[in-house]
């Protein structure tokens, strides 16, 4: 058998962030472009001692390396774990057979197990380019997933990461499937259901396509990026925790996906469900409640399609050997007053510190959650679950544990927004009919929410409250003069986001 | 309305060659990128006084360019036609609504025509990136495009470039669906037609995912890349002419795409039937042969296939005004003996000169299609077309027609192969019993073709022949020792292109 020869080069480092792309710059007339009949956008396997990862090349042809040098982005120095000056080898990729199981899936052959495991293995190794990565959420997209295929996948994407395990028999956890913006119950429902002793290692994920995830708003009270062994510790000393699923790579080969998915902003039903189920169970629960917001403007927008995403959740939970109960529940306006992850943590600050304007909206879906968990565990029983839950918030119990959680994950700070605002006011006046969540969200994105903690909106316009004439229906936080003049064009270019009856 | 305040930046040239990406580079510390909110992989739009380009953000943490500085790709410096030193502005993108689009195809829901424009417009545009053309191509490939979709998509890449137009009434083109190794008819067909004195003003592809395409084949005896006016003028003094539709920007989007389909290796039929027909529309075809070759691991597998693809070429064809007339030609192995684009021109040329050794199988296909076109055209009565293809080929004229065009073109020159070669030999004795195109191809893509134009295969092992162990097989040629190697690595790790039965 012909090896290919070693062409050796030396690293050179340029500070260059490709954000998670593997990049190699070469010299275009260097000897191993030559020999190995390199040209850009070549995908190549980089090698340092037993380790390799593929990357896409780029090639210079300016004078700023040599022919026996070569430049990784940062990336590419992480994730192959080597230094400037260290010495690589590149050579010719093999062809990524798991793709061609994607290919028949485009024309409509259904995924086997082993092709799943196969292409969610080759994915998190790093093999597939974002392009392919592009293709297989496309693929997934939709209700293009059967039953069966989502099974797989989620056995897959478990099987991909870490593990947790605990003492108890029994372990809780909840989800929310998202699309409602300021609808953030998890840092009450923590804290309530920790304190009535059960145990509720929550780990959540950060936004996708919306302007906070729940990971997003924690981190503006207390840090989120724990390790394992600080999670457990953390469990072990308060019962519950309130982290970051990223950070201790639960399902890791997830966030490579989402990614994709963020940019294209799509979200597939199927990859959707394996992504929640693989990192519940993962996560070692037990039991599990699933929030299904419905509304037009909502992630889910019928009650069938509710239905059918719980059809999907239960069987996808048995067949893993985790019970799901699922909660359907009113989609058609943001929760709280906050979108964006700081304004949205205020909401959840005035509800456990049981302030008198605190929203009631996002208190009594909290406490709803809280007491479905308290009956299925046994903990009260069925018919006092909402009691319980009241009295363990109303006390300051919930707001007492909140914050030995925050000291046991290093410590508590107190949220605030953006320094820039801007008020946008109603040009009529009349009762509020409808609010479109999509163009919301949209307008917090804009206004750099998530990745700006403070920015996003307050949210003034409630359905069927009495707006007048030049109030503030709404106030947009941003913390650059460019975020925020994004935010507003794409206002001024779109329809009403909040549509008033006349008087 | 609040502007976007601009950032002004002084363009500096790295030489950096992404391919066919834009790409910018700035100080991840600079002004613009913390005032813009911008980090690694944000789209951005990248302006130059009226013209601006959309790129992708890579940011850079070290010393290598100043605050004030930005450095574009060499693509980035073509696009947006500047030079190093020239003052830029890198503003936020507007969000792609046409994308939504392609999302709502993604959840079933079909495109209309104006849907379709709208995507076509802004991928001409360079407003999607690749993973957003990648899931444009996933939707559109296998069966997921209706006959009305492929036809708005038809129309639409008409409408995205130039357009030819001529003085006489017929125009005769012709095209394959692909997917057979060596079936290289064009150089043939077109100067046995010209010689009838019909006009056949044919533009041919470069490869997609095959070892050659026609024009890479004809570009290693004549040039291929010829403006709009020295195709008028090529065809004015000789009837016919033989070069590459990329060049005179026919169609342009359908390039943009089959990158991405390239990277994929995926083929989508509408995709392809828009691509071909919207070409030949655009060239200003009236009559066109298309040839389906059909065969086990040929492109199209069975003749059912071959049936449905016939009736949307045709359907399609009708609806944009053009005769389609589809010949089903037999796709079990190779035609010829080259495969790729010096090898299989020098089958060619054995067939135009009636060497006493040239592969009759493709005589025969070549003169078949001649033939339908010139019964077509009324050249000669039904039935009688054979006789006058062979007349005018075997006589000489067709071989004196084929060196007016290339001279006319600009020159002709002697195809090569490769310099390193290796033979494959047979391990047993047998007689050919069935020969794997699609392993074959993907040996000669391997071993180089086509960007290295000699490199390929000489294929020795017709269906039916005798061949003694120890004999070849066939015989790779490869430009580089490493693309040699490649191919052979893939060789061992397979199972059997070529199966013997035993005598």
């Amino acid at each position: 058998m012909i090896q290919d020869n070693g062409n050796i080069l030396k690293l050179r480092k340029l500070g260059i962030d490709t954000h998670t792309e593997n990049i190699i710059f070469l010299r275009a007339d260097s000897q191993v472009c030559r020999s190995e009949g390199f040209t850009a956008n070549t995908r190549v396997s980089v090698n340092s001692g037993n380790h390799s990862i593929i990357a896409t090349l780029n090639v210079i042809t300016s004078e700023i390396i040599d022919d026996g040098e070569a430049v990784l982005s940062e990336e590419g120095f992480k994730n192959l774990n080597v230094q400037e000056g260290d010495l690589i080898t590149v050579t010719h990729l093999q062809p990524i057979l798991s793709f061609s199981n994607v290919r028949a899936k485009m024309f409509g052959k259904k995924f086997n197990e082993n092709a799943i495991i196969r292409i969610i293995s080759d994915i998190t190794k790093g093999l597939y380019s974002k392009i392919e990565i592009a293709a297989f959420v496309t693929v997934c997209s939709g209700d293009n997933l059967a039953l069966d295929e989502v099974i797989y996948l989620t056995k897959a994407m478990v099987n991909s990461g870490s593990r947790l395990t605990w003492d108890s028999k029994m372990i809780m956890d909840k989800h929310c499937v998202g699309g409602l913006p300021g609808n953030r119950t998890t840092p009450i429902v923590v804290p309530i259901v920790a304190a009535a002793g059960l145990i509720i290692p929550k780990t959540s994920s950060r936004a996708i396509t919306s302007p906070a995830g729940t990971a997003d708003v924690i981190e503006t009270m207390t840090p989120v990026d724990l390790t394992l062994k600080q999670i457990k510790e953390v469990v072990r000393k308060e019962n519950g925790c309130m982290t970051w699923g990223g950070a201790v790579k639960l399902s890791p080969v997830d966030d490579i996906i989402i990614s994709v998915e963020k940019a294209l902003d799509v979200d597939s039903a199927g990859q959707m469900i394996a992504s929640v189920i693989s990192k519940k169970v993962a996560a070692g629960s037990t039991h599990t409640i699933i929030d299904i917001p419905v509304g037009p403007t909502a992630k889910v927008r019928s009650k069938e399609e509710a239905f059918l995403l719980e059809y999907y959740f239960k069987a996808v939970g048995l067949s893993i050997g985790m019970e799901v109960e699922v909660l359907i529940t009113d989609g058609s306006q943001p929760v709280g007053r906050g979108i964006g992850p700081a304004l949205e943590a205020m909401d959840v600050l005035a509800v456990l510190r049981n302030e008198p304007d605190a929203p009631a909206d996002l208190k009594d879906r909290a406490v709803q959650l809280a007491s479905l968990m308290l009956e299925r565990a046994g903990v009260t029983p069925k018919g006092e679950g909402v009691n319980r839950a009241l009295e363990i918030l109303d006390s300051g119990q919930a707001l007492d544990k909140f914050y030995r959680i925050c000291h046991a994950q290093g410590g508590f700070s107190e949220p605030a927004p953006a320094m820039l605002h801007h008020d946008v006011t109603a040009l009529t006046s009349g009762y509020v009919k409808s609010v479109d969540n999509r163009k919301l969200a949209k307008v917090a994105k804009l206004a750099g929410a998530p990745k700006s903690p403070g920015a996003g909106i307050f949210f003034r316009a409630k359905i069927g409250k009495y707006i007048q004439k030049g109030d503030p229906l709404y106030t947009i936080y941003s913390e650059t003069q460019g975020e925020l003049s994004y935010a507003l064009t794409f206002l001024h270019s779109s329809d009403h986001i909040v549509e008033l009856t006349p008087a």
